[in-house]
């Protein structure tokens, strides 16, 4: 089958990659469509020593199985299946897991994947292509509000407007908060007008954060902008027992004041993957406007122009087609 | 009065320092003992730029108002009273606060301090002038339990044997968790053996932690080191999902890596001040053995020689004997 694979050379798109190998559980699914994500682009830069078939936002079509025939999304994180995380339904951070496109497990950027079946939801007919291949990433985005143990304040302010950041603000204004962006790109408040969120629409302050910035500090800061030498200047909004939510991989931090951190008794929360079943519902219900995310689409033949377009930056998302040969 | 103040050129004892003076709603506290404090060494290096009376850890006999001649402890962050914070009863991140002995408020070490009527506490009979200049520090340590909603998981490493990091140890064992304890002082055990826990005694594992430490993976560490520069290896030993509790301030952590706080989903809490009643209980129950604590006593004009004292190591407390004269 044909697929975007990075080895040790680089990435490039193989014509007679072998077919996946699926196996006890777990359903073959037909790749519809794919989007790529910055973690790709760490990836290929070197990024947890990734080998294989790179991609891991997907809508695709199951081929056996409970939802054979029927449109599908699928949670990315493959768990043992015996270990005490596994076994309470939640393979996230079982030990011996893998992870679609970025360890030890070929991605979507294919003509075929597998997964496990257990880890498959059916995507909702008014839910189109373009919108569900979003549902990693805004799933990625409602985990903040499960490490919130469901406790999102009434004030919120992201740090980024990118694609993460976008939709972190979404989700968090689908939660209630009052929602503030900062950001490069002021042009994309016009995202969140046209959203509909349960709660206020974010409104983007027209700036990035800068070391200097200074605001009104608020409950929960959530820092999506990839920069993590920024950390110092974010934690400086969060109010006295407030929390930042850290989105960031990828890059050290520089040298942090954790001084602060104690005196002002500030909690500096990791969040990593979510659950896609809120995401779904809130797709359905048309909380993102995915037309303004999926700006490009390109044949699964032009892979590599299509990382390369990714990497270019100025645009949100860049989708890959798979195309029946 | 007789008091031990920090100002331009350094520490000395002025025999003639002004008395407290009581604001509205304050009282004035005859002082009994007081204990130096790590923080208190901190403040004589410049942390938090202090210019007073030292001192925040005492015991005193209330001169007026409703404690009236009985003995207190106080807790040390006063507010202003009238903000959000302090309407809810808790003035310790009000904006204004200011801090015994800390920000903007003259200290223990003195014949006399004041602080509002609202945070003192009568001691209980049963715990001894040496027990009781333990409550701010294990209040403290106590601190940690309420920044974690009370959730303390069956399982948690101290890193760190000095005094704060003790009784760490033994505010995580009286709330039911098995505790071990990264330090450089193994026959620190000898003082959890003695110990009175409701949960199992602390155990010390007989070593400091270091950058190469490896051991299973623990739900919650507490960082009570004072050393900034071990955080990477500290966040190594919590599990994914878990919680570091930071309580080392006055230092700069060096560049970390917060890709694996994201990938590993870590929480890192700071944990500043705690609430007096759970520690006053637990030293009514006979928790800590303060008197392999209190190891040296002097008198308030040997105030230079205590702090000097306390700054070359090797013991748990030193006390301040406020005598009449």
């Amino acid at each position: 089958m044909r697929a975007i694979v990075l080895d040790d050379s680089g990435v490039r798109v193989d014509d007679a990659h072998p077919e996946p190998c699926a196996g006890d559980g777990e359903v073959v699914v037909d790749v519809l469509r794919a989007g790529v994500c910055a973690t790709d682009l760490a990836l290929v830069r070197g990024y947890m020593d990734f080998r294989g078939v790179l991609g891991h936002e997907f809508v695709g079509r199951a081929t056996s199985g409970a939802f054979a025939g029927r449109r599908v999304v699928g949670e990315i994180n493959a768990g043992c299946g015996a270990c005490a995380r596994c076994a309470a339904g939640d393979p996230r951070h079982c030990e011996r897991r893998s992870v679609l496109g970025i360890l030890a497990r070929d991605g979507a950027f294919a003509e075929r994947l597998s997964l496990p079946e257990r880890n498959l939801l059916a995507v909702p007919d008014g839910v189109d292509d373009d919108a569900a291949i979003l549902t990693e990433p805004l799933a990625a985005a409602y985990g903040i509000v499960e490490r919130l143990g469901g406790a999102v304040p009434e004030r919120a302010l992201v740090v980024g407007d990118g694609r993460l950041g976008l939709l972190c603000a979404l989700a968090l204004a689908d939660s209630g908060a009052s929602v503030e962006v900062l950001g490069r790109h002021a042009d994309r408040q016009a995202i969140f007008d046209a959203s509909h969120p349960r709660g206020p629409r974010p409104r983007h302050l027209g700036r990035p954060l800068a070391p200097d910035t200074r605001m009104d500090r608020v409950p929960l800061v959530v820092e999506a902008s990839g920069r993590a030498d920024l950390l110092d200047a974010a934690v400086g909004l969060v109010e006295p027992r407030g929390t930042l939510v850290l989105k960031t991989t990828t890059e050290r931090a520089p040298s942090v004041d954790t001084a602060r951190w104690v005196v002002d008794e500030i909690a500096v929360v990791g969040s990593r993957c979510g659950r896609f079943a809120p995401a779904l519902d809130a797709l359905a219900r048309g909380l993102v406007p995915h037309e303004r995310f999926v700006a490009e689409r390109y044949p699964l033949r032009d892979g590599e122009r299509a990382l390369d377009r990714a990497a270019a930056g100025g645009v949100l998302k860049v989708a890959i087609d798979i195309l029946p040969r």
